[in-house]
C-alpha cells in the first residue's frame, strides 16, 4: 500500500522483520542448550557447536516462510534447518538441538523478545512525548483559552490545563508500560504439553537461566493456552492508542478554520490539497486519528483468541501473531506522529484569547 | 429476553439497578457538601439539610428516566429534584446543592461506586472458584489423562496439570482485579471544565474527603475525557472472561461423547434436549462459552469511545454507560456459572485412563 | 440504568419483550401442528386442541426464565409446559406437540419473527426520516453554506448538497432493509439434526405452510449452524447506524459555538448543563453518536459467533441472542432520535452565509 | 513475519501491490481526461499526451510512499509527479491533469478497482470450492455418519448432509459476492467537495464514461463521506470468512484423535510436530480457523470509521485503507486454504460408520 508509512516506522519494522524474528528464535535455542549445558544435561562441547551454528548468517528465510504452510508454524522448519546444520558440523551434537522444547516455546518466547524491544521503543517515545508536552507547557501553558464541553464553549482555562489533561493519561500509561515490561514479558518454556517434564529434573534452573539470558520474566508455569499476559499487553497498547487518539482529535478540532487555535507546522508540501492549493490541512493528527480507529478491534481479536482448547490451540494462537505485530506497528507509528506533531505545532495564543 | 438469566445474576443486577445508581449519585452529592462543610465552604446546617434530604426514600425514578432524554444525562434531573426537595426543607440550603460540581462528576463517581461493588463481587467469586479448583485438585488431581495439542492426543499428564493451567491465569487475574480496586477505582471531581476551580481553594482537601468517604482513590486530576482508567478496568474484565471461556471450551470438549472425561452434574431437567430425551448436553459450560464470545467486542467499544473531544465528550461518554454495565453483568454471570460448573462437575477417572 | 431510554424505544421493547418472544414461539408450535394436520400427518382435532391451548394467556414466564438455566434454552421449558397443558385438555393430543421439531427451530423462527417486526419498524422510521430530510431540502435546501474537508473550510455549496449526501446513503440502506425482509428473514425448521427427516415425507409442504403462516421465507435447508443470514442482517444494521452516526457527527460539529449553523430545537429543559445554565448543548445528536459507537462491535460479535460446530452450537448460538436484541434496540433508538432531531432542527441560514 | 504466507496469497498480494495501486490511480487520471476530451472539455491532443505519460513505466514508488507522510495521501504526490512529467512532454497539457477531481476521487476509485479484482478472485475461488464440495458429495456423500449437537452424538445422517450444510451458506454467499460486484463497486468522482461542479456541465456523461472504462458502477452521487458501500463490501467478506471458519472448525473437530473421521492429506512434512514426530496435526483447517478469528474485528473497524465528518474525513477514511486490504488478503488466503483442504481431505468412511 502506497500509504504504508503512515502506519509503521522503520524501527518497529526492524523489530518485526523476518530477520529479527529468526534471530530471536535462534537465541531461544542457543540459550536453552546453553542452560542445559550449565546444569549438566548436555555436554558443553555440544552446546558450543549449537551456539556457533546459531550465530551463522543466512538462514534461508524464504525456505522457512514457505515451509510454514506445511509445518503450521515457523519453528518447525527452523529447527529442522538448525539440526541439519549442526549435523554438518558434528552429527552427535544434533540430538541436543531443541531438546525438551516445543515449537510454541520458541515462537512465544521470540514474540516476547520482540515485544520487549517494542515496549522499550514505546517507553522511549512516550518519555520524549511527555517531555515535549511539558516543554510546551513552559512556553505556552499560561495562554488563556476557552474550555469546550459537548463541543460548546464553556468557561475559560489555559492551554496549560489542556496540556495537563493530555499529560495525565499519558504519564499513567507510561508507568503501566514500564510495569508490564517486568511483570508480563515472560519466558515460554514447557515442552510438548506445557508441564516442563521433557526438560528433566533441572528444569527450574533451566527456566531461570534462559529467562535471565533473554531479559524476560520467569513465570510460574508455561502458558501455552493461558493467554492473559498477551491480552494484558495488547490491552495496554489499545489504551495508549486511545489516549493518543483523544489528543489528536482535540488537535483536529482546534485546527478547524473557525477555531484556528493551533496548527500543524508547515513542512514544505505538507497538508496541501490536490484540488485546493490554498488550504492547510491537518496531516499528522489525522494519521493519529486513523490509527486510533484501528487499534480497538485488534485488541478485541486478541481477547477473542483466548479461547484456546486444551494444551495447544488449533488456530486461535496463529491468529494472535499478525494482530500483535499490527498493534505494535500502529502504536509505534502513533507515538512517532505524536512526537512529530508537537515538534512542529504552532500555537496561536492571540486566537485562543479571542475565542 | 426469556434467556436473560444466563447473562446476569441477581447480585450484579442489584448493583446496576436504578435504585443503586441513584443512591450512589446522592452519596456523591451528600459527601461533597459534607466535605465542603468540613473545610468551612458551606455552613454545617445546610450540609445537614442536604444530607437528610439525600436519605429520603422514593426519588421518582421514572421521572428521572424520562428527563434524561431532554437533559442528556441522569445527573441533571436528579440534581434538579434534589434542589427542589432541599428548597422545600430550607430554601437557603438549596444554593449549596451540587456546588462546584458538574453532571459528569456525579455520574462518573457513581459509576466508580458501582464498579467498586462489582469488583468486590468478582473478587469473591474468583476466590471461591480458585478454592474449588484447588479442592478438585486434592480429590482428582492425580488422575492420569492425555494432554491434547491441536486437538490431537499428545502425551499423558494428569488432571491436576490441567487444573494447574486453569488456575494459573485465574490466580494472576485475581491479583489484577485486586490491584485495580485500589489503583484505578477513582473519584471524579473537577467541576464544569475539570480544573476544580469551581470547588474553591480548599479543593484538594475536599477531593480527599469525598474520595475517602466513598472508598475511592483520589486521583491527581479530574479525568472527564482521559478515559484510560475505564479502558483498563474494561480490559481486565475482557481478559478474565477470556480465561473463563478457555476453561469452558476445555470442558465442552472433554464432555464430547467420544471423549466423555468430564460431565456436568445432573440436576433434574438439566441438559436435556427437546427432541432427544436421552442426551445429556453441556449447559453451564455452554453459557460460559457464550459469554466469552460477547465480551471482547464490548472491550473494543470502550477503547473506541476513548476519543472524547475537548473537556466533555459529545456521545462517546454516553456510549460507555451501557457497555460497562453489560461487561459487569456478563462477568458476574460467567463467574457464577464457573462456580456452579465445578460444584457439580463429575470426573470420570476411568475414562481418562482409557483415553 | 437511569439512562436506558436513550438506547431503546417502547416499540422495540415490545417486540423484544418476554411476552412477544413467547407468543412467537407458540405461533411456531401451532402453525407447525396446523401444517402437519393440513398434510394429514396429525389429526385435525389434535391440532385444534394444541392451537387453542397456544392461545391461552398466562404462560408462567418467570418459571420459563428460571428453567432456561437448567434446560439451556427457553424452548425446552415452554414445550414442556405446552405439552402439560395439552395433556390436561386431551392426553392423546400431547404426543403431537412439537412433533419433529427441535428447540432451535422454535427459537430461531421466533427470532426471525421478532426481526420481521423490528425491520418493519426500521423501514417505517427510515421512510419518515427520508421524508423529513426531503422536506427540509424544500425549505432550506438552497441556503448557501461552506463545505468542509478535513475539518477545514473548503468551497461553498448549499445545505441541500449536505442533505443530499445524508439522503444518499439512507435511501440506499432503506432499500437494503426492504430487500432483506424478503430474502433473508427465513423459517428455521429442520428437526434435531437439521435434515428435516423427523418431519416426515410431507416436510416440503409443511415448510412452505409454516413459512407462509409466519410471513417468513422458506429456505432451501435448515441453517442451524450456517449463520450467514444472521450476519447479513446484523451487518445491515451496523451500516445503518454508521450512516446515522455520520449524520449526527455533522450536526454536533455544525452546532459548535464557533460554527453555530444548526441547533437542536429547544424543548423545555433540553440541552441544559447542571453547572452552566446558559449553555445549549447538543442532546439528540449526542445520543446518536453514542449509539453509533456501540453498534460496530456488536456486529463483530455476531460474525465471531459464526464458527458454530457441527449440527448445533455449544455457546456460539446463545451468544447471538442478546446481541441481536441489543442491535435492534440501538437501531430503533437511533432512528427515533434521528426523526426527533429533524423535527426540531433549527437552521441558521444567516450564519451559514457568514461562515 | 515468517508466517506471513498463512495469511495471504500471491494473487491478492499482486492486487494490493504498490504497482497495481499506482496503475489503477493512473487509470483514473487517464480515463478522466479521456472522458473530458470525449465530451469536448479538454483538447484531444492534451488527453493523448496525458494518456501516454500514464502508460510510462517507473513511477518513483519510493518517493511517493515518502511524500504520503507530508501530503496525507498518495494521490497528491502522484498527481504532482504526473503533472511534472506531462509538463516535460508538453507544458500546455499539464493544466488538464486531474482537472476537476480531488485526491479522494482517485484513491477511492483505485480502491474500488482493487476490490473489483479481488472480488473476481474470490468468486473464482468460491466457484472452485463449491465444485469440490459437490464432487466430494458424489464420492463420499452417501457415507453414514453421526450428527452432533452441542458436541454430543445425536442421530445418524450422512456425510452428504454435512456437505450440504457447508454448501448452503457458501452458495448463498457466492451469489452475494456476485451481486455486490455490480451493485456496489462504484466510481468515486465528485471533485473537492463532492458535488461534481468542478467537472463542469458535462459531468453526468463524464461519470458514465469513466465508470464504464473502469468497469465500475456509476453511482447517483459521490460518496466521499457516505461509506455504506464500503461497509457492505467488508461485511460480506466478514460473513464469508465466518462460513469458512465454521467449516474449518468442523474439520478440526472431526480430525480429533477420538473422532478421526476425516484427515488432512499428508504432503511431505505436513502437520508434523517439532517435539512429537508421530503426530499428524491439522494444519490447513487451523489456518482457516485463525483467519476467521481475525476478520470480524476488521469489519467492526470499517463500521467504526463510517462516522466521517462533513465532506472529507480527518482520519476515519485513512483508517479504512489497510483494513480493507487486510480483509481481502485474509479472505483470499482463507478461500485458498479451503480449496487446498478439500483437494487433499481424506475421508474415513469406516470410522464414520463405527462412531
Amino acid at each position: 500500500m502506497l500509504a504504508d508509512l503512515i502506519f509503521t516506522t522503520p524501527a518497529i519494522e526492524t523489530i518485526f522483520s523476518d530477520e529479527t524474528e529468526l534471530r530471536l528464535m535462534l537465541d531461544v535455542e542457543r540459550h536453552l542448550v546453553g542452560a542445559q549445558a550449565h546444569v549438566g544435561d548436555v555436554p558443553d562441547w555440544a552446546a558450543q557447536v549449537i551456539d556457533s551454528v546459531c550465530a551463522e548468517p543466512d538462514w534461508a528465510i524464504q525456505h522457512i516462510r514457505e515451509q510454514v504452510l506445511l509445518a503450521g508454524n515457523p519453528a518447525i522448519p527452523l529447527v529442522n534447518l538448525l539440526r541439519a546444520r549442526v549435523t554438518q558440523q558434528n552429527p552427535e551434537a544434533a540430538q541436543f538441538v531443541h531438546r525438551g522444547a516445543t515449537s510454541q516455546d520458541v515462537i512465544d518466547t521470540a514474540l516476547m523478545g520482540q515485544l520487549r524491544l517494542a515496549f522499550a521503543l514505546f517507553e522511549a517515545e512516550l518519555e520524549r512525548l511527555v517531555q515535549q508536552l511539558r516543554a510546551l507547557d513552559q512556553t505556552h501553558g499560561s495562554a488563556p483559552m476557552i474550555a469546550r464541553t459537548l463541543l460548546q464553549q464553556a468557561l475559560p482555562f489555559t492551554f496549560g490545563d489542556k496540556l495537563a489533561g493530555w499529560l495525565d493519561g499519558l504519564e499513567r500509561t507510561h508507568q503501566t508500560i514500564n510495569q508490564l515490561k517486568t511483570s508480563t514479558l515472560s519466558l515460554q518454556l514447557g515442552g510438548p504439553i506445557g508441564t516442563g517434564k521433557s526438560l528433566g529434573e533441572h528444569r527450574e534452573r533451566i527456566y531461570q537461566l534462559v529467562a535471565d539470558a533473554l531479559g524476560l520474566t520467569n513465570p510460574p508455569r508455561a502458558w501455552h493456552t493461558q493467554r492473559d499476559r498477551i491480552a494484558t499487553l495488547a490491552s495496554a497498547l489499545g489504551t495508549l492508542n486511545g489516549l493518543l487518539g483523544k489528543l489528536a482529535t482535540d488537535v483536529t478540532l482546534l485546527m478547524q478554520t473557525e477555531v484556528s487555535e493551533v496548527r500543524e507546522g508547515a513542512a514544505e508540501g505538507k497538508g496541501g490539497s490536490s484540488s485546493m492549493p490554498h488550504k492547510r490541512n491537518p496531516v499528522t493528527s489525522t494519521f493519529m486519528v486513523a490509527i486510533a480507529h484501528r487499534t480497538p478491534a485488534l485488541v478485541s481479536t486478541v481477547l477473542t483468541t483466548m479461547l484456546q482448547p486444551h494444551e495447544r490451540a488449533a488456530g486461535q494462537w496463529h491468529a494472535e501473531w499478525g494482530v500483535l505485530r499490527d498493534l505494535c506497528r500502529l502504536t509505534a507509528a502513533n507515538l512517532h506522529h505524536a512526537n512529530d506533531l508537537f515538534q512542529n505545532l504552532e500555537i496561536d495564543e492571540q486566537r485562543m484569547r479571542v475565542n
